[in-house]
């Protein structure tokens, strides 16, 4: 428990928040320099279970795409100089000869004067150099057409390589692959895909309070929601969830799991128990495991303000607050960025602008305290034809605020709050 | 092959696009005035596997959340009464009564003038109405603290109920989980969860000339792209995609894959063949099939014009064209909106606010035909700190046009090009 009497565990000289909360943008920088460069591991997938992953390698083609050159029209495959000058009133004559079969070469040739019938993505035949549609052609008879309209050289025809060349990187390192990506993959035969491996992240829930889901809780007990509240989350955000088994209040029973979780997972986020007993216990058994230890302790942020942060020999190690709604602002200020640099994936400069924002007016005031930022919950509505931004109210104990509301406004730093009215940027939850 | 001597499968009076092409928006309507009421089924889930799932029946709650009144604060139990006046020059002197341990009530209770030490999430013992924060309290001995702040009836306590009442309804039919909705479920106890279930969607490719990705494609041959990409579009939008076996261009193969799939799925769509061929081939399996049969047979969109909708018998049954960049127009426009019409999910006033759009300017020119409406496949670059849409030049039935891109522009009916400079709204692709 928070007794002021009670030992404090000691960090690297930089930690922040013990004394004063460090403001959001210090927190993040010392944490993260004191992270350094995370490793990143790959594997192979098959190409159907490779949505929404991140290659790790660049994607070159070792062959053209198609292969051979292909109509994109239904009509007639020519020489393009025998149409030069055609036109309704005064057409070519061609002769038919024969029709190109679907998935297999013509068996003749496109002589002078000559027109082949062609499907879209029939193979060329040899001597045309071009399609005319069949909506610019007539029949004369069974063995001749004429065509009303001059075609050029490559007209109604997709060139071998065209598409993709043999050598050409197709999809850089680093890219997360959409359902086009998994077309051109399987176009080219790649039907193993190199990608970063997700990271696998250890949620440990502690508490002696903490009951599983399944289970009645008892007069003094709860269930667990945070621990799957945060699994969730992981998912979300690209990571591989491990639950582990719940730790009550004990030096020794936190200190192996997270012994564990440090030897099984990239990433230890240990889900408090909302007490301070828990809370101090985290501090005490990340900080004996090895340097530089906990380097954030405590942002300028509500909710969230009892947030811990550790790097245990280079793993990132989290102690999130015991209550709903600040658990998701440690998540989004800290987990959601290593998960992020642990996906692999190359930002591009314009990513930060597709994160789902909706701007609207707040449907009333609400107050906040400068010197920390305020993380406000709210419900999105539409009144009178407006966007309304209705704070929800309650402690952050409570996970209702959080189910009731769509997002977050923050209130920053410089402020005492929000007007009725006022217009704001609304984060949606995902 | 598009012959124009060929008979053209018949379907109802009212079917759209046969002889002129259905402008987009006529198009829709037609299809899902033919469609009707869709079936929705039910299945449960357990709650890890919940999140992004739809829940099918309201989750009322079967208990109060918390089931005791907690404390918000780490601190001491008390009765409001006793601080009344406290201040730090005249502080109240209360008795130590004890300890709450974590999990379990109090063996205690807190008479006239005690205070009992709790943590945050501490069950409130018996007699006390209210907490007081450590900072708020010194202590006098071993036996006595003082209180230097008054507080209010249910002041730092969370009240039994308060969160979530018992027969309350916390989630809605037809809402998607989130991360905090999988928490509160956890905190109820519902760890099966009535979720609708993901429409099973069955992906036919189609075409003589295509191979699986593992295979070399000989001459004359392609390797499948398109049923890939669709089953990944499916995968995105919710479905669950159910690929089958590669069909020549043959009536029979094609019917009798076709009717298996309307046997074992929910929606068909059958992926292109970009040949003429293949698609009156499958115009005429569809319409052969039951009624109402094919209602729109080409829309007035550029790529996607030969885009086929059917309803066989209450399901919907599609057909794609062959070319990668039309099949997205096609999937966007019809099989899209009937997956997320499958998902149960209720829709929200907002929805369409919260697309991935981004606002940019067009780096060039593009011209247009009117009375059509072009999709411009666009890359998103900065240049001069402003976000241009560059357009991706291309046969749509390349699918490195899809790759390169980031995003779609839309060239409205009634325009004939988009200028250099304008400003465009580019939906993204997810």
């Amino acid at each position: 428990m928070d007794d002021p009497s009670r030992k404090k565990p000691q960090g690297p000289k930089d930690m922040l928040g013990r004394c004063e909360l460090a403001p959001r943008r210090r927190a993040r920088e010392t944490f993260f320099s004191h992270l350094g460069v995370l490793e990143l591991r790959e594997e192979r997938v098959d190409v159907v279970c490779a949505l929404g992953r991140v290659i790790s390698q660049p994607i070159v083609s070792s062959e053209d795409l198609p292969v051979f050159s292909r109509s994109t029209m239904d009509g007639y495959a020519v020489r393009a100089q025998d149409t030069f000058g055609a036109t309704e009133a005064l057409p070519a004559y061609l002769n038919m000869a024969g029709e190109v079969p679907m998935g297999v070469p013509a068996s003749g040739v496109v002589r002078v004067q000559d027109a082949m019938k062609i499907a879209t993505g029939g193979m060329l035949p040899e001597g045309a150099d071009a399609v005319v549609m069949f909506e610019q052609t007539a029949p004369v008879d069974d063995r001749m057409i004429e065509v009303t309209r001059s075609v050029a050289p490559g007209e109604n025809v997709i060139q071998a390589g065209d598409d993709v060349q043999e050598g050409e990187v197709v999809l850089q390192a680093g890219h997360r692959l959409r359902p086009q990506d998994i077309g051109v993959l399987c176009g080219l035969g790649v039907t193993r895909v190199p990608v970063y491996r997700r990271p696998r992240v250890a949620v440990i829930p502690t508490g002696s309070e903490i009951v599983p889901p399944h289970q009645v809780a008892g007069p003094g007990q709860v269930r667990d929601i945070n621990s799957y509240h945060l699994s969730a989350l992981i998912e979300q955000a690209g990571g591989v969830p491990d639950r582990y088994a719940i730790v009550p209040d004990d030096l020794a029973a936190l200190t192996e799991s997270v012994l564990r979780a440090l030897a099984e997972c990239e990433v230890v986020v240990l889900s408090g128990g909302s007490s301070a007993g828990t809370r101090d216990l985290t501090a005490e058994v990340v900080s004996r495991l090895g340097g530089p230890g906990i380097v954030v302790h405590g942002v300028a942020v509500k909710p969230g303000k009892p947030t811990i942060c550790a790097v245990v020999r280079k793993t990132p190690v989290f102690g999130l607050p015991g209550h709903p709604a600040a658990i998701v602002i440690g998540f989004d200020l800290f987990v959601r960025p290593v998960l992020r640099l642990l996906s692999g994936l190359r930002e591009v400069p314009w990513s930060s602008l597709r994160r789902p924002v909706i701007r609207a007016r707040m449907s009333r005031s609400v107050s906040s305290v400068a010197g920390r930022e305020d993380y406000i919950r709210v419900a999105i509505e539409i009144e009178e034809e407006q966007i309304r931004a209705r704070p929800i109210l309650g402690k952050s104990g409570l996970i209702r605020t959080l189910v009731d509301a769509h997002g977050t406004v923050i209130i920053p730093e410089e402020r005492i709050g929000l007007e009725r009215g006022e217009e704001v940027e609304v984060a949606l939850f995902d």
